[in-house]
């Protein structure tokens, strides 16, 4: 039942001490403080992700630890650089030769992933910065997260003194690169799936949830590109990684789970700089009085905290995601869909009732719906047999087929009256086939404005909409939930409008 | 691509008329008056569900006809009772013999299924009168929808001759029954699938979005018991169906889509009545003022009547869903849960991070959280070890097994500070095994009070969720989902004790 019982105990935190080391904003920053010195090689953190070498230090055979665990992952994994074992205890793990420390190894190491008992930790960490290694995550738990102030000081020590070697956690699941495939998290694979590679990028507070999200990306259709667990952040906190992520070409858009910032005055001037170029979509932990008390009750400012951080997300850019389900779809609608010129979405359906269902969501989100411009309406209502009403909704009613979706797509993305496009198919109807797959597909690749299909069904349609997915159409079962999506798309672009000088 | 162009020019409705042929509330009723007469026989709807012979006119051989479709459907359907085809063209379709018109069938039959042109529907109709035919559904459009006065005002007519004939339709894709398996809508089945038996009922104003919801219900753990669309509502409208459905012991709860009553006073009447026992969950279609004209142009009272659907809702009880996301879940708890005595939630889990992510929506949704009386947080500091902190939420952290679980779950049901309790289960922790199933469905039976499960992940979690629903539990992705349905069920179990009392 209980494996992994001596890690799991010396991992458990109090929960309303929060999940991380989330400071409160402002941040008292209890870690090291950011320094020129540290910052100037945050962009250089691509080793962290795509390292030659790996050292696994504390990698076991012994049934149920994270030691095992973690090596497995590595061993079943397709990241393709060398891994090396390190155990002072044996020889071997697992069939792999093990170094007695990182040290030992005579090649170069440019990551090394610490899964040993915290009182171990800081040893272990002296021998990376003397081994030169970049990076080192710390997997192991037992710090400040559970008061222990002694092994916590030692550590902020040795990275105070070793600005060469960047470190992450402790206390985390460590990072997946969806490119390389790395994965130091020890989640077992059993349970647990990869995303495939994409462009969205994610970061989390808590490891837990953080993993748990990981698990769930793999069932969307929209890919990741690297996710971090960041634990307390003694080192890398928050900030540092968003700058990272900022320069980092194949991340289009970053989300996070945060309960605070390491570094207040940080994190603000940081995300301030990122949302000019990547959008960052940011889920609170504590959001409402009440919760934010108990991801914060070991500091001292807590008053109007969660009010704090609204004002902050508003200031900085940040797009705020009330929920799990607002972070994914508005991640997913931010790496898929260009920012819109306006708020006015065009509504195009073969079925009546969905389209008004829709036009509810779209006003009721705070969208507008778009009014047809007199050309591209002259021009539908010459193309579309009499009983196709030029509205919006723009119902082309039940025997539409491809040539009118396809008229009706054209026109919309054409008429400077119309924002965005949503694409209501219920491809359940006799006139439907595959062919309006390519046919959106190809407009989709032309558009400049977003362009989104929503419908419902079972095998039939969710294989219809995961090969538009896979032609890079954006896709959304309920139509609520795209509208809240494209409002918070439209807002953002207003955003950017407004902050690149109106 | 047109295969079926006859018959979908033939339906093409003008969409910004509606899809159905809804009237404004209150209802102008252009239909035939409901009567006592007609009333009478509302609770005898049974055969309509379950007709031991059934007829289809119009049953066809002719590729991509609705006649076919529908035929088709039949002979492929579990529906173990008598169906005849009615064509007086041919001797036989698909092999089966085919009878001249209805009468000249020998045996009784008790539903006929009427799917010819609009003009040959009156004639149709007649001859089921006169072979005393019970119940009738007319899927053939081209009536009011289409304003069609001459036609109309026949059917009417012959329908207000022939009380011991009801009708439902025409313009509408008729029923499915979960249990019986009868299924008159003509939707391609290697397109659509359709749901397990269970105890949700689903009346649709619109057809299409009908069939694509009952499609999209196949794909949820809940069952459904009757689905109807019921078009035109020329006799039978949606407040007759409730009053059955609520008769209907198999249904324990009424979800549906409408645009408009047929009758507003006998809507508001009978709704009042259904609510004291069945619960009725609505989606509005043209629930703004924008999108509500669009639904109701035809009629010439609009101003103001979105919101008096919204007040209209309330005085009933009538659930109202904002958009179709909540139709689903709040359908899903009310079959699947008890109604709580307040609005107090317990929040157990095993991952702090997503126990805060719960917490906020429960109380962005307007719940409490509850405080543990002081008996049963004794017991639990007792039980658990010193690093699990009794608060709620109550992290029983990762390490969390199904003891402490099933403890947590005890305490929680015994305590009558907590009205409602929510258990998310990260299953992919080690100290997890497929016990928990057992165990969280053993406490679910003995459960009077609502106790969901909310977990997010990919195969193994939904594999295990799945597993859970078949134990009777009910189960979400997204903690907001959950929420906001508990809300639903909290408020709708004040209005009941409200309505019960005072």
């Amino acid at each position: 039942m209980n494996k992994k019982k001596h890690w799991h105990e010396s991992r458990g935190t109090k929960p309303v001490k929060s999940t991380g080391e989330g400071q409160e904003f402002p941040g008292t920053g209890e870690g090291v403080p950011p320094s020129a010195v540290r910052n100037e090689n945050i962009r250089n953190l691509e080793r962290l992700f795509s390292p030659k070498g790996v050292a696994v230090i504390g990698a076991s055979a012994q049934e149920g630890s994270v030691g095992r665990a973690l090596f497995e992952n590595f061993l079943n994994s397709d990241f393709k650089n060398r891994v090396f074992a390190v155990n002072p205890f044996h020889e071997s793990v697992l069939g792999k030769k093990a170094f007695k420390n990182v040290k030992a190894i005579p090649q170069k190491v440019d990551l090394a992933v610490i899964a040993v008992p915290a009182k171990f930790v800081p040893s272990a960490l002296r021998d990376c910065a003397q081994k030169g290694v970049s990076n080192a995550i710390i997997i192991s738990a037992g710090f400040s997260e559970i008061g222990e102030r002694e092994l916590t000081s030692e550590l902020e020590k040795i990275i105070r003194e070793n600005p060469g070697t960047r470190v992450l956690g402790p206390n985390c699941f460590g990072i997946f690169d969806g490119k390389s495939r790395l994965n130091t998290t020890f989640s077992e694979t059993k349970r647990t799936r990869l995303p495939k590679a994409g462009s969205v990028s994610f970061i989390s507070q808590s490891g837990a949830l953080g993993v748990a999200i990981l698990d769930w990306m793999s069932t969307q259709n929209f890919g990741l590109n690297k996710f971090v667990s960041y634990g307390n952040a003694m080192d890398l906190d928050e900030s540092d990684l968003l700058e990272f992520l900022d320069h980092d070409k194949a991340t289009k858009v970053i989300a996070m789970y945060i309960e605070g910032a390491k570094h207040g005055r940080k994190f603000l001037e940081i995300a301030k700089k990122v949302c000019v170029k990547t959008p960052i979509v940011a889920l609170k932990g504590g959001i409402s009085e009440q919760t934010h008390k108990a991801t914060a009750s070991h500091t001292g400012s807590l008053a109007g905290s969660a009010e704090v951080y609204r004002a902050l997300f508003r200031q900085t850019g940040i797009i705020q995601a009330e929920n799990m389900l607002e972070l994914f779809s508005f991640a997913k609608i931010l790496a898929g869909e260009p920012l819109p010129k306006g708020d006015r979405a065009l509504i195009i359906t073969n079925g009546g009732g969905y389209g008004i269902v829709t036009a509810d969501s779209v006003i009721g989100n705070g969208l507008r719906l778009a009014r047809l411009g007199r050309k591209s309406a002259e021009r539908l209502r010459k193309a579309f047999p009499e009983r196709v009403t030029i509205a919006n909704p723009l119902d082309l009613v039940g025997d539409a087929g491809l040539e009118r979706y396809s008229v009706a797509i054209e026109a919309a993305l054409k008429d400077k009256n119309v924002d965005m496009v949503i694409v209501l198919v219920l491809f359940n109807t006799p006139a439907i086939d595959e062919g309006i797959v390519k046919e959106i597909a190809k407009w989709k690749k032309k558009a400049k404005k977003p362009l989104t299909v929503v419908s419902i069904g079972s095998e039939f349609t969710q294989g219809m909409m995961k090969l538009l997915e896979k032609e890079g159409v954006v896709t959304f079962n309920y139509p609520n939930v795209c509208a809240r999506a494209l409002k918070a798309l439209a807002d953002f672009a207003e955003f950017r409008r407004e902050s690149n000088g109106k």
